[in-house]
């Protein structure tokens, strides 16, 4: 037996306890739960089969109850002995996506973003803001193929781009390569076809939280998204960070959202508050160029589920949705480098260097942490991903 | 030993031999084909346990020799003697979902439909259809979660809508419920993240075809659709036929598209024709309303196959696309009811009644047919569905 160390102040506490999937040289992924710079290993302290499935999904479709009783065993169990092979260094082992992903949705719930793209996109239209967009959570879906965990370089898209004066569309790799910040949740217990599940009831359904980039294209998402939205600007890459931290461990961080004004329709109403107090990092090979403000989101993720089930959709364990791009009112909390260098027009200092968009060999790597309970801190890990050149540009 | 009965001019003979999952009374589902008016076990009279699934992914996923290895011998086995045990009456039978679906892309691929929405949403454009439109196949992610066999009734939808002159969007049921006659098309094997399936590879990655219904509430969708896509206005419910025609079946009715001016680029290019001569028929209450002409989709389901991979963005087993809405020239080819009744402006005759959108108890039937070898016809069978009412309208 061994008693894992937790440095003192460590983002990974007994507070925290996220959830993971793990290999070590020669064994094959299962879950493990992160404490201080270790893993545990579920599938060796816990008789259940479904911490020795390659993701998430089987513990996280047993539902509420059962993550309550993981996890208050867990939280007495990583502060006494736990079998020395349970135990791995964070640095030896190999972490996979956690979750094998069912629909994703991507939302848009940052009024400062959607002002801020407005104003970028549609520079003509008196109001930034689309006339919906105070009355429902916009989303739309996403590609669940490409969504990756941390560390799987991304490769450069090619696509269709046409600037507003070209007289035809050319392709090419795309010259506008952007990040969303993002925090993505993962259901855990979906709801069938024909039902809806109510802002009230969403810890009944969302498992977890994790750090989330929508990679973006933005000269190949400017040329096709209208009318029917963003496709292959998008579809190439979601990166996710590695660890789901259970809604549990927010309890510290739960907020009011902004006032909604004006008021939501009822469906969309709730008691319990859901914003999140979590702050989020930019780094930018190895330069911290925005510090969004998860706090500031206009919409709720439970608002964001509500709305995504009220019209009887399903809902699924494995289903991820992103809260859209966090951006805060001042410029150096903006999640987006179209929105920080204002469509290229205005580059930022990253160390020695300026940029606008991204370049081939960047790395970006996006962090956060929340309040956990009596003033302690816990962390989300990171996301963090470089960018390879584009193949088969000559296409 | 018995012989199955292949009726005089069967839309089911040994030069279609479409794939589905069925079950009998007490019996697990598995993989059948259509053969007449029966169905014949593909577990009893092959050794291979991926006809003992549940869905086709894995033999889809054994890829194309296999496929063509499968259908050479199943036309021999079905014109000789077989099993007793393995045929079932297709009348005896439960059909089910036939394939796990994994990513659902939709596109806009007719000329006629694209320029009747642009008209019926965007009056002030002085053009119908987008700047982006011929130049390439425009599409948008939908959810896999709600995609449904022909038999599954659909509630009636809720959600948010606001006309024009509504000084709030109210919430509430859905009062313009609509189809989109479609063909859906079916991947077999996949591409990994990062590379890309090229026109002329299509066979090679498509393993059917199904007649796909997308269940549109154009109220919902018309004002939340504006800048992200069509979400809660689609993501109810989206039907498919139980069985899948594979690609192999439709070689005689590979058309040219019609002729694409600006010629694309290369990378939406190929050598073969991927056009398709299939007819559909829509059926409202028993009346044929509607008889959509695939053959004049623009752009073909090779290109849209290799659009949506063009930037890298992993295609899988089990990815189902959709044509969008088949409408042809003329009024009665129009395959969704706001085209058709102009925004509901001009109610049609079914039977002794009239409709503009869909009503609770009603009932659609499309069907498919295409030209087979040696003169004759093959068929895709139905997607029939019931509209049930609302629930939840009070929320």
């Amino acid at each position: 037996m061994t008693v894992i160390d937790i440095p003192e102040g460590s983002l990974f506490g007994a507070n925290n306890l996220p959830y993971g999937v793990f290999s070590t040289a020669g064994t094959e992924p299962r879950v493990g739960v992160r404490v201080g710079d270790s893993v545990l290993d579920l599938s060796v302290v816990f008789d259940d089969p479904a911490f020795a499935e390659p993701t998430l999904n089987a513990f996280m479709a047993q539902g509420r109850a059962r993550w309550d009783e993981v996890r208050a065993a867990l939280q007495s169990l990583v502060t006494g002995d736990v079998p020395a092979e349970a135990v791995h260094a964070v640095a030896d082992v190999e972490l996979h996506l956690p979750i094998e992903v069912a629909d994703y949705v991507d939302f848009y719930a940052s009024e400062n973003h959607a002002s801020n793209l407005g104003r970028l996109f549609r520079p003509d239209n008196p109001s930034p803001l689309m006339p919906n967009w105070k009355h429902l959570p916009v989303g739309y879906h996403g590609r669940s193929s490409t969504v990756v965990v941390s560390g799987v370089d991304i490769v450069r898209p090619c696509g269709q781009r046409k600037g507003p004066n070209d007289p035809a569309p050319v392709f090419g790799p795309s010259i506008r390569l952007d990040i969303e910040a993002e925090m993505g949740f993962v259901v855990g217990v979906g709801s069938p076809m024909g039902s809806s599940i109510t802002p009230d009831e969403f810890a009944d359904h969302c498992f977890g939280a994790v750090i989330l980039n929508d990679w973006s294209a933005r000269d190949i998402q400017a040329w096709e998204y209208v009318p029917l939205g963003p496709n292959l600007g998008k579809s190439f890459a979601t990166s996710i960070s590695p660890w789901v931290v259970p809604l549990a461990a927010l309890e510290a961080a739960r907020v009011d959202t902004p006032v909604q004004d004006p008021e939501p329709l009822p469906y969309l109403k709730g008691t319990e508050k859901w914003g999140l107090d979590i702050d989020l990092e930019v780094e930018w090979n190895g330069h911290v160029v925005s510090r969004p403000p998860y706090a500031q989101m206009y919409w709720s993720p439970a608002q964001m589920l509500a709305h995504t089930s009220v019209n009887g959709a399903a809902t699924r364990t494995g289903d991820l949705f992103g809260s859209g791009t966090i951006s805060g009112p001042e410029k150096d909390q903006r999640g987006a480098f179209i929105e920080l260098t204002w469509g290229g027009k205005e580059p930022v200092q990253v160390g020695d260097e300026t940029r606008t968009f991204l370049e081939d060999g960047d790395e970006i790597a996006i962090s956060a942490t929340a309040p956990g309970p009596d003033g302690t801190r816990i962390g989300f890990g990171e996301v963090r991903t470089r960018i390879l050149p584009a193949k088969d540009a000559g296409r």
